[in-house]
């Protein structure tokens, strides 16, 4: 598949620890999904300097972009910005439209823009700032990473805004189909079909509900008619298939 | 701090294409913290041999052990046992005891052990069977890599089975502090507690909640009554904090 590749960088250990759900991994698999870039790689790291700038790194150098969610608010374990600037070679510094975004939000709600809040506008150089109309503290690009808030509602504005400035692919079409059998009882089958139609890609994801062994089907072309065609082959193999 | 390391990874093209969410990774975390192991790393990656090989290695070398999740069943997408093996260099065949295991299984269910079926007797050389009482095609442990499958009821009867078996550390104690105030306004008060407490991990995780901002501090450490110190001063400062 030559669509565009993708990597996201959790930063948390609120979800290491397990205290946390990570949503905003899902969020972006169907947004990107739908835009036609390929998810490849998923990490989640520690509040940890290092780990950061290790990941950054090793995820920018090998997709076309990166997305991070996390770490970038006003308190002493926010530490993305630094160490994605590190990433790169490049230093931090508040910056003046960054700071003018934060001084017209909290004017409005006639707070101070303390030394805290003013951390939000510490921007690495050469960066483009994402828009947060949600909360003002900006996210930014850099190069191929974009660095995102964690909290899901601001991370979720921030992928729609960037979302559309991405090259996208053909996005793929995909059909499930649910046979209510264990994967050993189809298995050979499925083999052949995969063998038959390199075209696409076929996906069996077993299940167990109420002692019963079942498997979603999941298969995927950017050619429509290639998915229809194989789906077609499935359910008259497996009639019991829905 | 001292406690063993580990990593989760996740092996799943449905996970990075969106149509399934992953609740390993969760499950493992709580059940690593209860048992004083600190998940550090997480990786998602898709259903390809080289990004298995490249994961299990990067991981297996950096932490102490490493719990894969999915790709170990009978279709030809099921490709965990080759990279791994490979992954240290090991080969891969059908190994007795686990021919045994699942051919007692289909006997009972009057099913046949056809070819499919007994590729999840295939066990790279040297590894010690993880048992499965769920569906009964067994994970296995090879040096301080552990597979298991990635039905969550599966995954979990299997992570129940490792753990007992893995050294573990002091349970981190933690307490979680609710404070209906944005981040901008307690971060100064943050830092310098999180400064003055080295012996303490202060977190602070923003939400925003029908149009309030708040934020939940978690302080985390091995030693219970300087958790307790520390709330007990964050209380103090932030008397509307619950």
């Amino acid at each position: 598949m030559s669509n565009p590749t993708a990597a996201m960088l959790v930063i948390g250990d609120e979800i290491l620890s397990g205290r946390t759900r990570d949503t905003n991994t899902h969020h972006l698999a169907n947004a990107l999904t739908g835009h036609g870039i390929r998810l490849s790689q998923v990490r989640i790291v520690s509040d940890d300097h290092q780990a950061i700038v290790g990941a950054v790194r090793a995820l920018g150098a090998q997709f076309d972009s990166v997305f991070t969610s996390g770490g970038i608010g006003p308190t002493h374990d926010d530490i993305t910005v630094e160490a994605v600037a590190e990433a790169f070679g490049v230093s931090v510094a508040v910056r003046a439209d960054a700071r003018a975004i934060l001084q017209a939000h909290y004017d409005r709600q006639g707070l101070e823009l303390n030394d805290a809040r003013l951390r939000m506008a510490r921007i690495p150089r050469g960066a483009t700032l994402i828009e947060n109309p949600v909360s003002a503290a900006p996210g930014f690009s850099l190069r191929n990473v974009h660095v995102m808030a964690g909290v899901p509602a601001v991370f979720q504005v921030m992928v729609a805004s960037i979302l559309p400035t991405l090259t996208g692919g053909v996005p793929l079409r995909s059909q499930v189909l649910n046979i209510p059998r264990g994967e050993g009882a189809i298995a050979g089958y499925l083999g052949q079909l995969a063998g038959a139609h390199p075209e696409v890609s076929i996906g069996c994801y077993p299940y167990l509900r109420d002692g019963i062994h079942g498997a979603h089907i999941v298969v995927r072309s950017s050619a429509g008619a290639a998915v229809d065609a194989v789906i077609g082959k499935l359910a008259a193999q497996f009639p019991e298939a829905e």
